[in-house]
């Protein structure tokens, strides 16, 4: 590998972090994988997509290997906003390590996991590459975390074109609650999200009279629809759950009585539903609650997929067994947690979720302990062994 | 009058509408009524105040006549913002006429008062200047619309430690709701600016557990605070009313829970409360309601005025049967309404408010048919005519 490429897993996790690749910004964080990649004898496409109304998205395709079966890992270079940099402990973009833990944005969602898998990927190719068989690639896209539109289903169908297939996918998403080896995810539930905008009239709050405040009606609303109880679980998956995450008003003056609050929702939700039926039930509950204050409401739903599980198979048992091998630990398989983009990946083939842990995502002061890369790495190394030993 | 400066009430009010006198900006609107005073020969003074974090401000006091009573003219040149430019039927600040309109943020709040009495005292001082009694004053904040720290109070203060007095006064704010002669305020609500902020811990909305929603809490307190029950009015004003005017969160995306979310309301209540009585109340059904949701809840107040009411008097006798003599109506006396530097008046001497029709103010095309300008100005100085004939 050249002198000027980061040769380790910390070294490449700091580099990632460093490439300020909020969504949909790329942000040096791609170029800097293909070089990498580039380097270990991979053969790489940049694939940009567009779509009116949306910004333009780089990603990444990376093969080594011209036989099957290709073992896919798929992952994501962009990154949530830092929130209040002022909040952060060290800056979100700096890559710093303090007592063995790397700060920053993308530590674990999921920078560091896709530089575990390029430093497994090494090393396994150092290894064995008298006798490899199969390929290995990587599916990197820019736009996980924002309207993935111009994402992985882009690459997928751009895969299909070509007539690339992929035979088995592991999705490096943070899947671990509290140690590395705690959980595989098999399956995720649904999500939905919606808007409420409750119109008044706007005017001056001391003449009410004139106007028609929207605030308390939207309050009336929220209060329902937070306490909506929707199901209790289901076998494979935990309770459905609903969170209003925005409330606003046009409005930043005490005295002027807006003439339109907004909020909006996510919903998370289990194979009790379908789609339809959770957006009967949470209308019926909005217009329910509007009519008690005479709200002048609309409702919207956008949907980002139904709930899916993986059946179980050869690619869940062979991480399985890597992870026992390395950590001594047997992974619970789980589908709780967000969505990713394993959603339009299980339509291509089996595909399951393995990476960091998940517990400071999103958050100020998301980090990694450096053990935790070496533990991930070793575990996808393994991994790697195992799954083209058997195939 | 010298030929450059405008010569009646209506070129006198679209001069000053042309000044882009929104708070804090002069706009040359002070410069033009001093120009304008100083040619009927008022002596005049021009003050500055300032206050750390706060903008700097202009305000004006012009006098004529040495001998008391000081009988005050008080108003604001300083505008709130056109909002949608677009929106507007003429440009906000060009003071076009149209079919007897005209048309101009500041037309009725309150520049056009303001030319009104200019216009006025200039009519009353040409007729009657071989035997006047008295003074005519003039105090013109640039501060009502914002802050209201380095305007109206610091210039009484200044007058105070001048040793100069006045002795009545009429504040120039729009006070009738349709036609000039309907109402003059003799009190106004008192108001109470409050800010709730409930603090949650930030997460991934499919991580709940892991985060805590500060929105539901809101809505919770928001809907138990919209109908708390205050009072039903009392003698001489109408109920207090409590509006919820701002709600948001420092978040724009729908899968993250905030750490906070925050409302800011404002209370308009009348004489059946005190500040303190008022807060007491509020707090009480916050934290009350903040308990049922166990929320994380800061409240805290900022005050801008208690209710008060100008007893009646000579200064009111004389402006009722001024209106009566000129427009035939007894106009009602009345409290309603926002509150106006008269609650700081009323500390110095009597105060009442009467101007200009209300129906437009802070709105869209704010506008004021010329023929008001003239009944008003008519009014005005019968007042001028019958307050120094009995003083
Ligand atoms: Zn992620
Ligand atoms: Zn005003």
């Amino acid at each position: 590998m050249s002198a000027d490429l980061p040769t380790d897993v910390t070294r490449l996790t700091q580099a990632l972090i460093r490439c300020p690749s909020v969504t949909p910004a790329e942000g040096g964080a791609l170029t800097l994988l293909e070089n990498v990649l580039t380097e270990l004898g991979f053969v790489c496409h940049r694939l940009t997509f567009s779509e009116p109304g949306t910004p333009d998205i780089e990603n990444l395709y990376a093969r080594i290997g011209t036989s099957g079966p290709n073992l896919c890992f798929a992952g994501h270079t962009d990154v949530v906003p830092p929130g209040e940099e002022d909040a952060w402990s060290v800056p979100p973009f700096a890559g710093e390590i303090r007592d063995g833990i790397l700060f920053g944005r993308g530590a674990v969602d999921m920078k560091g996991a896709i530089a575990c898998f390029v430093s497994a990927a090494a090393a396994y190719l150092a290894q064995s590459d008298t006798q490899r068989r199969g390929a290995i690639s990587l599916l990197i896209t820019g736009d996980e975390e924002g309207p993935a539109i111009n994402g992985t289903v882009k690459v997928l169908d751009w895969l299909k074109q070509q007539g690339e297939q992929i035979d088995a996918c592991i999705v490096g998403e943070p899947s671990n609650p509290r140690r590395i080896g705690d959980e595989i995810k098999v399956g995720r539930r649904g999500s939905l999200n919606g808007e409420i905008i409750v119109n008044g009239r706007q005017g001056h709050s001391a003449y009410p009279a004139l106007a028609d405040n929207p605030v308390p009606k939207l309050a009336r609303i929220i209060d329902r629809l937070s306490v909506l109880p929707l199901d209790e679980g289901s076998e494979r998956f935990e309770r459905s759950n609903l969170e209003v995450t925005i409330i606003s008003v046009p409005n930043t003056v005490t005295n002027v009585i807006p003439g339109q609050a907004r909020a909006a929702f996510n919903v998370r939700f289990n194979d009790n539903w379908t789609r339809e039926r959770l957006e009967d039930a949470i209308r019926s509950c909005c217009e329910a609650s509007a009519a008690e204050v005479e709200a002048d409401m609309r409702l919207t739903f956008s949907f980002s997929g139904d709930a899916f599980c993986t059946e179980p198979g050869p690619l869940l048992d062979t991480l399985v067994a890597a992870v026992r091998d390395v950590s001594g630990v047997t992974p619970a398989l789980t589908t709780g947690g967000g969505t990713s983009d394993a959603r339009f990946i299980k339509n291509a083939c089996p595909v399951i979720e393995f990476g960091l842990v998940n517990a400071t995502i999103h958050k100020v002061d998301e980090h990694v302990p450096v053990s935790d890369l070496s533990a991930l790495t070793a575990i996808y190394t393994r991994f790697l062994e195992r799954f083209f030993a058997a195939a």
